[in-house]
């Protein structure tokens, strides 16, 4: 066995501090993981590992052996259908009743493994059960590995809108296994590097043009450069969240391209594309309006496209995507207060500002 | 008008913080209250008060047009079905979809006007609702306003028990007019005195005294009397609080006689005793354990039972309450870690310890 190159990085959040390890191989070592970050998996209760029939037949028994291994004393496994439409409040119930009749108690721990949906899910019910139980992060996605697993955002969506239900919960600890990439549907890989795309093109001009160099060996699913940019995406994550924990400003940068990427999803019923195929064209779309807004001049989005199109993802809003959706989305987004929306433009490679802007205006930029 | 007796009780809660205010008439000074609290009401978005028939067709009128008048911009309220049997995720589901319709936003504010039920599921409502709005509590009860509007919990229950899901969400500002303690029907009115009783007994001598010498101006809803006690109640919970914001250990102390008067609710399918009126059985049935073990000497009881009988409660848990049911109800306690039940014992008026007991060393002590 070759050397394992592992990662670990801090989230610095006083009380509520935690790790994200990154490493291949690590999802066979969630339960000595687990266990130090607990104090000893031996004096907690039940444990409950939530997943959907996909992840959890590769990896449930792998993870579940993990924890008995290092003392969990119960483990109990509950699936969850997979797909955006199914991150409800119902689909929470049936965790909460998998947890208590299962008998977990407050010394119990929930384990999400799996992609974005069995994060929130699990997250908020996690969140939510006996007021708060701890949660590990077990993410199978590219997007859940940078994005979703760090920072503690849980909910569920309404009929009204995506994560309108929801809370701050942070992990005790998230563990990344780039080694889980590897069966990822390539759709879903690419939509993923969307936003690892974004990290770069906001915040790190450096990690921006490590991907331009990367390109070919990140369509390969290569290991050792995944675990780079996981754990790079992931300490960029940990350092905007420990300045903003609750999104009161800052944490905002991160919508860069989500604002318009979260309109497209909704003109499209949320079946035409993926939240990170989307962030894609709405990165785009919000590089052209820094342009236009003269934050920044054309080679931000010349080099961003380029750089979409080498990892395989479009860029451009198709025309069949009805406009007057669009603007009615844009107006109801959940970030906005009042009138204007807080918007992120690019202001070069790496920077960022925000703005505040009309629907409107921001219609007429895409 | 005669002058009026106000008290501010401060919850020190480092960015948590809030005030507890307590007065005869504030109801009509709400708008004004909150819109200093938040800095300025007409900044805010649309506000939703969350109240049930009965209290809302009392009082809503006089907390809407106040709010209206300190600058709200809109207000929405939303009905819920009164008693613990609608404090479900079915009705928090009824004020998410009242709030998302009604236009609520970050900036707003959701104002529960009632008792425990409309503070736990519209407290639990807030704390979910795009991540977490601001609540403002207007406790109508007396159980309300000495006990579960201070200290932010909140929760609903499931089929498998009481409070089950919930969260720890502070409000921004909790009003207690005692004026709106003239409407409550008697029982429930002396079901919130069990609760004033056990502040005194295990926490405050002097309350417990100044209770004894004035049982008839408690009977006779004495406006002053109220005033002072439900500040002094406040104080206590806050105190309380302060040290123990999630119920890590000394919070636990306000379980006095909750263990029991829990298994006693549930022994009867919650539809024969009130809360407080449990309470008081599970706190004279405590206080016997209590001396039982040696902690206290068989004054305690006495004094308790004294008091309790003068405020028009029962003391005794009647002999038709199954012991099985009681049983079993204690060993399902969420309180419950593995086996033994953290119980608090009186060791003497005023005066508490916890101790570590099974099920069956509690039934014994019945």
């Amino acid at each position: 066995m070759s050397e394992r190159v592992q990662r670990d990085v801090p989230v610095r959040l006083g009380s509520r501090a935690y790790s994200v390890r990154v490493g291949r191989g690590l999802l066979g070592d969630v339960g000595p993981l687990v266990s130090s970050v607990i104090g000893g998996l031996d004096r907690a209760g039940a444990s409950l590992v939530v997943t959907n029939p996909v992840v959890g037949g590769l990896y449930a028994r792998t993870v579940v052996d993990s924890l008995k291994a290092a003392g969990a004393c119960e483990v109990r496994t509950c699936e969850i259908a997979d797909g955006e439409r199914h991150k409800t409040l119902a689909t929470v119930e049936r965790v909460y009743d998998a947890a208590l009749s299962g008998g977990l108690d407050r010394t119990s721990i929930v384990v999400a493994l799996g992609g974005g949906v069995v994060g929130d899910v699990a997250g908020f019910a996690a969140a939510t059960l006996l007021r708060g139980l701890r949660v590990v992060m077990i993410p199978t996605t590219l997007l859940a590995q940078v994005d979703s697993s760090v920072g503690g955002k849980t909910g569920v969506n309404r009929a009204q809108g995506k994560n309108l239900v929801g809370v701050f919960h942070q992990p005790s600890l998230v563990v990344a296994d780039p080694d889980t990439l590897a069966t990822l549907p390539v759709r879903e890989y690419r939509a993923g590097l969307a936003e690892v795309v974004k990290y770069g093109v906001i915040l790190d001009a450096e990690l921006f043009e490590l991907l331009e160099s990367r390109t070919e060996r990140l369509a390969a699913r290569d290991v050792d450069v995944l675990t780079d940019v996981v754990a790079r995406c992931a300490a960029i994550k940990a350092s905007v969240v420990e300045r903003d924990e609750t999104e009161g400003g800052l944490r905002r940068v991160l919508n860069f391209g989500h604002t318009i990427g979260h309109a497209i999803e909704q003109a499209t019923d949320y079946d035409r594309f993926l939240h990170g195929e989307a962030v894609a064209m709405g990165m785009i779309a919000a590089a052209r309006l820094s342009e236009r807004i003269g934050a920044c001049d054309a080679q931000v989005e010349r080099r961003l496209a380029r750089l979409l199109a080498a990892l395989g993802l479009e860029r451009e809003i198709p025309r069949d995507v009805p406009r007057d959706r669009l603007e009615r989305a844009l107006a109801h987004d959940k970030k906005a207060e009042r009138e204007r929306v807080a918007f992120i433009v690019c202001s070069g490679i790496g920077a960022f500002r925000a703005e505040r802007l009309t629907p409107a205006e921001i219609v007429a930029g895409l």
